[in-house]
């Protein structure tokens, strides 16, 4: 059975992602694509790498009939987001990309974006997105929210250490090295080539990145106490891949277990032998996490370091999983493409 | 029916390139990998970004089992490759990605690479791999060679043309900007980073490149006289693509329908609207072809602008859409995946 | 003695450029910088490479007293540079580097720019500005008018074979590679790093750039009847550098001959040793121009490739350059800085 | 007066760098270049970007009449240049830019290169060229020992708050991002452009790099009792430029005002308004340090951000500083060009 997407959003770079990906997925046929400044464009126009594919028109949301519409993926910006999934047909399947509904704590959602939420009531049925952690609920929920692409990155590395008790929780650092895309298609002075390419530079330093909002959630939740983390972003001369180096207090040793361990049947998760540091070149344009291991000189330390593909497992990927769930597909269907190297 | 597939010189780009697309295939089987210098080596090692699929350990040659293999993709250096294949055995199916077979005239072979042909019988079977010309042959070969990746892209641009009989034959400039993974995974120092990063440069300039060799061969063959292009290969930054763009004389309006009409067909290339630039972003990663036609202000003259990625259609992906034919499998199987962008 | 200089429009690339330069220079001083919609900041805010240095607050033109300057530099958009320069006192010694007083006929400015001349009287003085072949015009002007990067760079190469009548004037076709800071600091979808990074495509493709005002201007005028060259220009993934691959119909050894002649006594031009071809990288960040000459395998063919920093040589060097002239210096003055590489 | 100079490995990077910045001295002569395997080569054959120069042709190290040289650079690899100064004359001043007089004790060398040193003599007499901070004895010193890259980097975030006291000597973490061109013009795997470009990974993890030797040699000197600091190099896709993040726990606005105190009169090292992270972009080419501070979210821990560029104030740079003390010159003498920006 053929499911019928749509894609609200697809003239960004998440929208052209998950294009990308349902091309190659086995039961999935995209019926809808939006996008509202884009209205009346082919996706030939807007991304002429997509060419070749059959596609729908873009064209403005008010105008797709969502009653043949099995599940529908939103790659927004946040705000607008929850604008319009609030009034969207109360049983249609969705995935949100936006920062919409990953914290479910109102005020936290309130202090870190600023607005007041205004779709509560979907805000609370919103299931979080990180398809590895929350597999059953994904299955059962219409609602799921994609996790932030920082945060992604930052849980593989973390979430089984905080679970199996390895680690300090008062000193955890991550250095965090984001690709640009990341920023998504907006036209930002620094995300121009000339001012970008060849050279690097920290941002949202001292605590200030909205993705802490969800670090905070989900590692206090896991933890049963708050637990906040330190974490700096760093913007890369590239176009894909976060790498995440992770500072703990531990045994390296019991922390590489701990990670083997949670991680042995997962079909996304590589764990590389224990001293290896993973690359971002290895994951790139696929739906794999690459996490090494190694033990600090200093006794009693360990740095992990966790990398994916912002686009992909840290954003349309991850919805793409989440969606298989959701539809009693394969979860790994559309998904299994091995990395593009060079 | 699964296919069984060997492929010699696996630690090279294309042998990679090979097993990325064959993981998406649905019939076909990887049962061994030679590569000479790592042999005992996993693929793992090798190139960390296949970690997550099961395959054979790189041996060497010798160590292969080719009773149980139904084709064999060579991508062995040059010279090596005549050698190689000269010893396999006489039935088993072969892709060949040098360029050892792509002259039928020894002679030729000679005066572009130097040294005597050690594998003349082979030489004399071997069809020429540029899929969408020699398609029939294809399908009944028993070795097939594929073309120089640069070659493909003027041969795109360029057989239509001559076949219509649209264009001056005396005249034709194919200015060319390769990508630095068309090199291969060689030490040499101007493919450092630090070499070639944010900057470009013409090399084998004055009519000297070794593809000029099918050039002459093909053009002529297709025109019936002599036919001598000028070709002119830049080294870009980047790591995958080719751009051709091609000066001739003619109706610009004549060229785009002839090339128009000649691939209105087939499956992986692309004729953009007339006076449209295509973009080597836009082909990334993917088996297709972009061709865009422009006529110049100068009268009776036109630039044709032809784009694909070197290790895919230029190599590693036109192997697999011919061993397709030699097996056949449907011609695409493994190769419809949508280009990577960003 | 040391000069008193304005720069209108610092808060773009050449205007940076324009203050890099001028801080190796010995005898000049910036007294004034102007940026509309940045006025009221620090250059140290709009530009952190240049925080080191004392430099004038931002302010807005209206805002400066000119009594107190000896020479200013406009680098303004075009269009509003005319605006401006025609308000300026009359007396003022005026470097320009917008396109606005490149072309002498009105009517061809219009052609290529759209709009009428709104400062037919200042066009009419303008001195065309490449230094090394207007050198006597420029210094005793008042206003001169930087030439087009792309221009500069064909007219390198060409200039003197057209005066040496070396080559056919029929038949001349330019393929220009560009890196992105000729696009200015503008907010386009296209110059995005995501976007451009590891990628290239020709863009006004078909004789439609606007440099081709130039070109006509100038070989037309040399060659004393019309000329019409085919010029293709590509954007690069790189920060700074131009190259031209000119493709003529002459005999390479009388082309090389030309070339070295003219240039023997030229502290910035290099013609490199016969068969050479020049890169971009070796020129970046310089004042220097590096040109090769190869004879084609076709008899009476040869492929000129010239290269140079469109930032400087090509735009803010060779304003310098002029400004040195124009004031009694040393032509060579804070422009003898050795390229970046790597 | 005009010094004359010889440079000993003016083949790499570092050399070449060297001869970059010479060219900008008012009072230095360039009299030997040695490059062993490139011996009777121009320095436009091994460097096209300094074809413009006059210099003299490379020779080897025994071709060299050191009794009209002032001044010696070694850009030798580390182990080859304490066999090489160990030959030269004993009067001869001598800047090292390896890493073979860093360490003080020979144990501490042996330990981090693996061999017993070959020159204790000159060993014992180096005086550690970190300029900020051995001025007095540089200025005397007949060899001074350039620092590590990473080594400096690092220092100058982290020497003024080990003497001010303000920060926790137990818990430094140094994230790095290095540029290429730190690992010299060496043919290996990881630095060819296909390999690096567009990603980025940890390497020498787990406090292997031997830059450490430095950290532990300078930190423990200046806090008077052992300090091991934790350090982590990534490398990146660009050519030039570190970039330090520093974590530290201490008050930030204690730190900022450290840093401030200590570099409130340093040509080359600029402090940037507080919360402001610096970026690598801002430094390239020039031999500028810029540092920042920002408090994090967590109560009593800081960032401090360092960037300079590897070849400039990381090697060449802060050797030519070295020199100019050594010879009595203003110490900023050809030093003082802007970064360049794109």
């Amino acid at each position: 059975m053929t499911h019928k997407i749509a894609i609200l959003g697809a003239s960004g770079y998440t929208g052209a992602e998950l294009v990308r990906l349902i091309a190659g997925h086995p039961n999935m046929d995209i019926v809808a694509l939006s996008g509202e400044r884009k209205a009346g464009m082919s996706m030939a126009e807007v991304f002429p790498h997509l060419r070749h594919m059959d596609l729908p028109t873009l064209c403005k949301i008010e105008d797709i009939d969502f009653s043949g519409v099995d599940l529908c993926f939103c790659a927004l910006p946040h705000k607008t987001s929850q604008e319009v999934i609030r009034a969207l047909p109360k049983t249609l399947k969705i995935v949100d990309l936006s920062a919409d509904f990953r914290l479910r704590d109102p005020a936290a959602y309130k202090k870190w974006y600023g607005n007041d939420h205004a779709a509560l009531e979907q805000q609370d049925e919103a299931v979080y997105g990180l398809t590895e952690f929350y597999r059953d609920e994904i299955k059962g929920a219409r609602l799921v929210a994609g996790t932030g692409c920082n945060a992604a990155t930052g849980q593989f590395a973390l979430r089984p250490l905080i679970t199996a008790g390895v680690i300090d929780l008062e000193d955890i650092i991550l250095d965090m090295k984001c690709a640009v895309s990341g920023a998504g298609r907006s036209l930002k002075e620094n995300l121009l080539h000339a001012e970008l390419s060849e050279g690097y530079n920290a941002y949202s330093i001292g605590g200030t990145h909205r993705h802490l909002g969800e670090f905070d959630q989900e590692f206090s939740l896991l933890a049963g106490k708050p637990v906040k983390v330190q974490f700096t972003p760093h913007l890369m001369p590239a176009n894909r891949g976060i790498l995440a180096t992770v500072y703990v207090k531990g045994e390296a040793q019991a922390i590489y277990e701990a990670l083997s361990k949670a991680y042995a049947d997962e079909p996304f998760v590589e764990v590389l032998p224990f001293g290896t540091a993973p690359s971002s070149h290895d994951v790139r344009g696929s739906n794999f996490v690459h996490i090494g291991v190694t033990g600090d000189r200093i006794e009693g330390r360990a740095i992990v370091i966790c990398t994916l593909d912002n686009l992909t497992k840290g954003s349309s990927g991850q919805a793409l999983q989440n969606a298989n769930l959701m539809l009693g597909e394969d979860e790994t269907a559309g998904l299994m493409m091995a990395p593009l190297f060079p």
